[in-house]
């Protein structure tokens, strides 16, 4: 397991929860990463896969939300050089938390954020790392269920947020080869379900921003690319949609009985098993709470 | 080390956070234990240690806080019948909870509390479980300790709340007896700083409670007993005090950058890394995140 071995050290081996309200439920909280995410798996497994030539001339990511902070952070852990292409008006908190690890920040209309990642890449020849849409991505993001089944090895449920399917591609092969019996299904919102389409179409559907900026979660308004929607297709048992209020509610208990601070992409899974059970397969349940960066007065609605 | 063994199982391996806004920080997480705090370190290993003859007459104490709850979950673990002794106007919600753990809940006027507690033991032939004045519990805190030297073998600081002080002195017996070098510092509310007076005076100083209700920090109240003084006096290295604000403060930034949630009590030992740093020793430091049972609207006021 070459990815579970260059993750170790920086990425923290989270822990496998037990939820109070449920007798067949763990919880696995991404949300503590140092980056508030499981992206700093991928991002981590990317650096330390780098050629050795392309190391020193540094990555390269166009992503603003918590793949670029991932990144950032992996890429000062390993020494690297970190550049991220950032659209003019993302918000402060983001720009500034990844000055802070020591990224170059480079702020462009949104339009050429792509058009100047790819440009920065052919200037420094060092390498483009995008946030789910690559083979080293999803390897890393895949360490997540290697811990699952060695923490529980008679898991019989996981459920994993789906947004671009790295992290869904990554747990559910990684499961599915460690324990073929365990069903791994993909959760997303109502109004992002995408993922949902395509893989009932057997091709990537889209469904554009005019549509997906409705919910909440922000991280999974995402489409899949085709790499990840070959292996969803291959190894997904599934996929459940949760509704906005659902999301919030899950995010409340969560809070209250888990003491964990869930942004709402990261709460869709608990949100499946909290509202949907009855269209999951039973027994023993794993639910990923993906990240916790969310936005402090979101959070104390959810709480009131 | 026996109390390792005891507690392996029910007790969650909670694993070292490194803080992102502090570079020579680590978060102890003691609030993703499923009861919410550290106390079920102490009561897992105080039900493990009960004398075979007395495992069948069950457990009892007259803690409606954090141990009534941490000891109903123990006991359900290990099969034994608990029963908890709780005054009259306690909250509702921890009523419930212990009765959702199979706890026998007693309500009796306050005053009575003891009394009742001990007419039980007496009848039922069952074990009193002190919530910190026994060495069992002290022992069972200490796994603590044990667990953060294997994480960062070389800590220089060790902060940890100080109540009743049976988490501290299991905590600074383990850790100094692990790594002499390290220095372990208690931290109370400014607000109900009877340690603090007791460490000064070489016994027991206590705070009435008509002084340490003011304080937010409910879990710390508590004054010491001789045991934990003697504990204290003999392994902690000093205390620090920290005022409300600071407390509040320490929970706001608990909740948005290490995506945690903490009550007032649990919040103190990183309010004191965030605002008295000039009086603690210098290192790599772990601060005890000791629990995370806050009232929502508490927990909402913090983050706005």
């Amino acid at each position: 397991m070459v990815a579970a071995a260059d993750v170790a050290g920086t990425v923290v081996r989270t822990p496998l929860l037990p939820a109070l309200w449920d007798d067949a439920l763990w919880l696995k909280p991404e949300s503590l990463q140092p980056v508030g995410s499981f992206k700093l798996r991928g991002a981590t497994h990317a650096v330390a896969r780098l050629d050795p030539a392309v190391r020193a001339r540094g990555v390269v990511t166009h992503s603003s939300g918590n793949h670029g902070q991932a990144l950032a952070y992996a890429a000062r852990a390993a020494g690297v050089p970190c550049t991220v292409v950032v659209p003019e008006g993302a918000p402060q908190v983001k720009v500034d938390r990844m000055r802070a690890l020591g990224a170059d920040v480079r702020l462009v209309p949104p339009a050429r954020r792509l058009v100047e990642a790819e440009r920065i890449v052919a200037e420094s020849g060092g390498a483009l790392v995008p946030p789910f849409d690559d083979p080293r991505i999803i390897a890393g993001q895949g360490t997540l269920g290697l811990e699952i089944v060695a923490d529980l090895p008679d898991v019989d449920v996981v459920l994993v947020p789906v947004g671009g399917g790295g992290l869904a591609s990554g747990v559910a092969t990684a499961v599915r080869a460690l324990r073929p019996s365990a069903a791994v299904v993909g959760v997303e919102p109502a109004l992002a379900a995408d993922a949902r389409d395509s893989l009932a179409a057997g091709e990537v559907v889209v469904w554009d921003v005019e549509r997906t900026y409705r919910t909440s979660a922000d991280g999974l308004r995402t489409n899949l690319s085709e790499l990840t929607l070959a292996h969803l297709r291959a190894h997904l048992d599934g996929i459940v949609t949760v509704t906005e209020e659902e999301i919030a509610l899950a995010m409340a208990r969560l809070a209250r009985d888990a003491r964990l601070v869930a942004e709402p992409s990261g709460a869709v899974a608990a949100a499946a098993r909290l509202f949907h059970a009855g269209e999951l397969p039973a027994g023993r349940t794993v639910a990923v709470v993906t990240g916790g960066n969310v936005d402090p007065a979101v959070l104390a609605a959810a709480l009131g």
